[in-house]
């Protein structure tokens, strides 16, 4: 049985939402966490952001995001890198608990390649994050991302890179709709144990309204929820669980009503 | 540099034709395989699809297709095991070198029981073939289809489950589409050596236009198809490679234009 403790509302959930809504709302409903994603942050602002997170008691589970480190040209991929550690000082500025990465997809048909470059960029990240004390979370994609959002499509790509690394700072996110289907997940979960900094649900509708906006709010779809949750929770991550649903028909919805909807469906289903 | 020897199309690719004027217009394209629907086969009844194939001397590479074992009752599993031994006397009678196995969706919500299912399935099928000297070849499908179609969904569980039956009918069709993110895909078709029945062809576009019905013509796309090839082929696989394309767009084109367009492109991109 869950309470709403460890209730973390990505923002793009509610999409709609300015991030004073956003906080406004989540306060008057009791949720204790958000995930907040750059661009809103941009659009509120840095410190008045940080101050209405003050105001209200908020804390942020993650930001979203950085990666995307595949780049035609060396000076794009420094580029990209120093876009990174922007991103790393805004998580340190809002206190997040992670900021999560999104790889970045396939670069001139080159697969191997462009799964190179996703490590040689985190390793260019991870001491500055170290200096500014900000988690880092490799975020595995679905596979039918690959080609345009993330060449890491598996935990067990994600803790390969975790582990050559070896640095406190770097860890995994994982996201039940992009790794429910693969057979090794509950053991790369395990591996992943102690370096789990995040942990994201929605669900998988059949069949799918749309790739990149038609997740399912959890119950309406076929993934094993629960399972997952208790599987993370054995491999030590007791942190936020952040609900995260790109969802065309959620949108169109009120903003509290769809967290109330949220939370009754946590509650049930998580 | 390849020929056309070993060009096959996927009846699908045309879709809007009947099996006569498939045959027709591959003979008349010198094309020398075909890969047939049952659908289609009945429509155009076994006995005179058979007649039309000796006619024109075009082989069929494969017969789509079997499979589908997960089922809710033991009859229903039991039903399913006899469809397939219908498919297994279709593709005897037509010739065909193997056919292939979609293996099914998830049951209940429940993956590992939805692939036990089939693993038992398949088990339960394999003496039928060998009697009757047909190839069954697994074909695992994108992560995308693990809920509707196929819980295999790579193909090291294909090959596992290959490996655990050990009948010499029994290997793994490799498409292109359903494969290629894979980080462990050049190992996984290492490990099938031998055991590879099928090889089939198309290109993953970005973005997707349609999850079912958006693949694209080689060369459009983003998947490394000669290094796929050759890798497939160093595995000791050197039969028809099949040309199987879904796509909304391309089943307007008239037949035989979209003949001459597979052909321009295998020559160029497979």
């Amino acid at each position: 049985m869950q309470s709403f403790s460890r209730l973390s509302i990505n923002q793009y959930t509610v999409r709609n939402w300015t991030i004073p809504q956003l906080l406004e709302g989540c306060a008057a409903e009791q949720i204790p966490f958000v995930s907040l994603w750059r661009d809103k942050v941009a659009e509120t602002g840095l410190d008045e952001t940080v101050k209405l997170l003050g105001d209200t008691g908020i804390k942020v589970s993650s930001v979203c995001r950085g990666g995307f480190f595949p780049a035609a040209t060396l000076d794009q991929q420094t580029r990209n890198v120093e876009e990174n550690c922007r991103a790393i000082d805004e998580a340190a500025a809002l206190g997040a608990e992670v900021l999560v990465l999104v790889c970045g997809g396939l670069l001139n048909r080159d697969l191997d390649r462009s799964r190179d470059m996703v490590a040689e960029g985190i390793a260019r990240l991870v001491p500055y994050a170290e200096q500014a004390g900000v988690k880092l979370g490799i975020e595995p994609l679905h596979p039918m991302f690959a080609a345009d959002r993330s060449v890491i499509v598996s935990l067990s790509e994600a803790n390969e890179i975790v582990e050559l690394l070896g640095s406190g700072n770097l860890g995994i996110v994982i996201d039940v709709y992009h790794v429910w289907w693969d057979p090794a997940v509950y053991s790369e979960i395990a591996r992943a144990s102690g370096r789990i900094f995040g942990f994201h649900v929605s669900d998988w509708i059949v069949p799918v309204p749309d790739m990149l906006n038609g997740r399912g709010i959890m119950g309406d779809g076929v993934i094993e929820i629960p399972r997952l949750r208790n599987a993370v929770s054995e491999a030590g991550y007791l942190g936020p669980i952040e609900v995260e649903i790109f969802n065309n028909q959620l949108w169109r919805l009120p903003g509290r009503g769809l967290l109330q909807l949220v939370k009754d469906r946590f509650l049930t289903h998580v």
